[in-house]
């Protein structure tokens, strides 16, 4: 069986957890936590929740460790912290900077002789590893990425610091007609708006100034202001009944063109639709936990991405198996 | 550039010469035939066509090379015996055949201290890549290929074998209600006639039993007799205006669920729409040619699947490049 170490009991930390609960080939050894670990309660029996200070005491007991934090403050310090001591996996996605992440995880890990793999989840992860198979099968093309229907997180926390909102959800939504286009072959130049329209759902203080919140989250710089975005306002018995999930999805589409003179036409599509955007992300996770301690077991260390990651190191059946039966 | 070898030209070899031209990193070094080679123009100029029997003479003039023979009985001799001497990369698609086929080409390989990739294209090839991915982030599911609209080459051959018929194309449909449930997380138990019908367009002699050759078709154990299939006899001109490409495409649909009690519902989907099945298949093989020459040069040697293929090895674009674009 492979250890997994959790490192974050959020969403994602119990994503993770219940799919290591589901995988025939690994356990939970332990939640690690910067809360008090006496008021974190873990749906898997038996299983310690430690202090986050102390997970080297478990160097021994543990093979691999799932980073549950977030990309803005916590991955960019803990992974690289982690990654001289222990085999590690983490869904940072702050694109703009897995290159400096990249190489502070991987400077860490050489030293310790460990295996990290970064920027794990759909996008970035598997969205990324199509991205790629597609434009290697397909160099000559375009190709798209849509979001949703979903909820953002960053979005629906942008509108709550508005003053008079009590709760809000933002749902990106992708515009059918734009994705329509991409897949009947056409490579269309889209803007934001053409992409993508957002749906909010906001809970307002009772006597707030309702025109002022609606305009306030319509012209919000890089969040709203360039997009359609429509504005529902709900009671929180609403919310609660319609809008504590966290679902999520979308899909990648690349065009492309074949033969000597590119005269052939040809589109790939992959989509996804979740019902839990956390618990998806946390079995994404697990799957390239199992692939980062097997790579560290074949003596390998250093950073690496989904890129990497032959796919057979994700699957818990064998060579053999897999290609009598999936190949 | 890596200097590529094609290994009979059909339509297939032609798909893979299309794809070596477009490739920034690859040059087509010789095409290697078994009919005379001065009856064999290529689109690529100033090229070789080499008789196949010559093709050792060529070991330090080629790379890599692409095997586009036939299945049933070409690849299973050819790329054991070319496995030796070359890296090599084929799209042997006999499913039960597949662990037989690996076992002789890895032994070639290992010998001969070369790389070989079999079963590359889409199915096997892609469609097999993400079901292994689906699987192994959602252990707990289901998942359905389908495949079509398509040419079916082998339910065509099998059409023109009876009495009476000059020529005929089968196209391989989907059952669009079957994909619907599906996609919509539904997990049934299809038979072949649920998941696929098949459309015959026919010419056959003049004065010919029209019946008959209907009720054969439709009566054909194996190819038709299990499907619901509809006959069209048209004229040799129909044909050949509208009958004449080999589109094809499909899908690989998973839905599964997560959490601790299995009770969070999740689908994933995979979808190619090709205009030319050769074309779109020659340029797969030509990314994990790009794939089985850098394996090499690594000191790899062996049977490989698109299992055992890290995805950034696919790719003409260095891991830098692939990080701060593409993930």
């Amino acid at each position: 069986m492979i250890r997994v170490g959790i490192c974050g009991y959020g969403n994602l930390g119990k994503g993770v957890e219940a799919a290591v609960y589901n995988a025939p080939d690994m356990e939970l050894a332990a939640v690690f936590t910067r809360r008090d670990p006496s008021g974190v309660r873990l749906r898997t029996p038996n299983v310690p929740v430690v202090p986050f200070s102390k997970m080297d005491e478990y160097r021994d007991r543990i093979d691999v460790i799932v980073n549950c934090g977030g990309s803005a403050t916590d991955l960019p310090e803990t992974t690289p912290a982690i990654a001289g001591n222990f085999h590690i996996v983490d869904s940072f996605d702050t694109h703009a900077k897995i290159q400096e992440h990249f190489e502070k995880v991987d400077a860490a890990a050489k030293k310790g002789g460990k295996v990290a793999i970064i920027s794990v989840g759909w996008d970035p992860g598997l969205f990324s590893l199509n991205r790629l198979y597609m434009n290697a099968v397909l160099p000559n093309g375009n190709d798209y990425t849509f979001w949703g229907r979903g909820v953002s997180q960053g979005h629906s926390d942008a509108i709550r610091r508005i003053e008079g909102v009590l709760d809000a959800r933002q749902y990106t939504v992708p515009v059918e007609d734009a994705m329509k286009r991409v897949r009947s072959g056409e490579t269309p130049t889209l803007s934001a708006r053409q992409k993508h329209t957002r749906e909010c759902f906001v809970v307002a203080e009772e006597g707030a100034d309702l025109d002022r919140i609606e305009r306030e989250i319509k012209t919000m710089p890089n969040y709203f202001a360039d997009y359609d975005t429509t504005v529902n306002f709900i009671s929180m018995e609403e919310l609660r009944k319609n809008h504590l999930g966290i679902p999520h999805g979308g899909c990648v589409i690349r065009s492309g063109k074949t033969g000597v003179n590119l005269e052939t036409s040809h589109t790939m599509e992959y989509r996804l639709n979740l019902e839990s955007n956390p618990e998806f992300t946390g079995s994404v996770l697990t799957a390239y936990a199992r692939a980062a301690y097997r790579l560290g077991n074949q003596g390998e260390n250093g950073c690496k991405t989904v890129f990497d990651i032959a796919p057979a190191l994700l699957s818990s059946v064998s060579g053999e198996q897999l290609r009598a039966k999936i190949l």
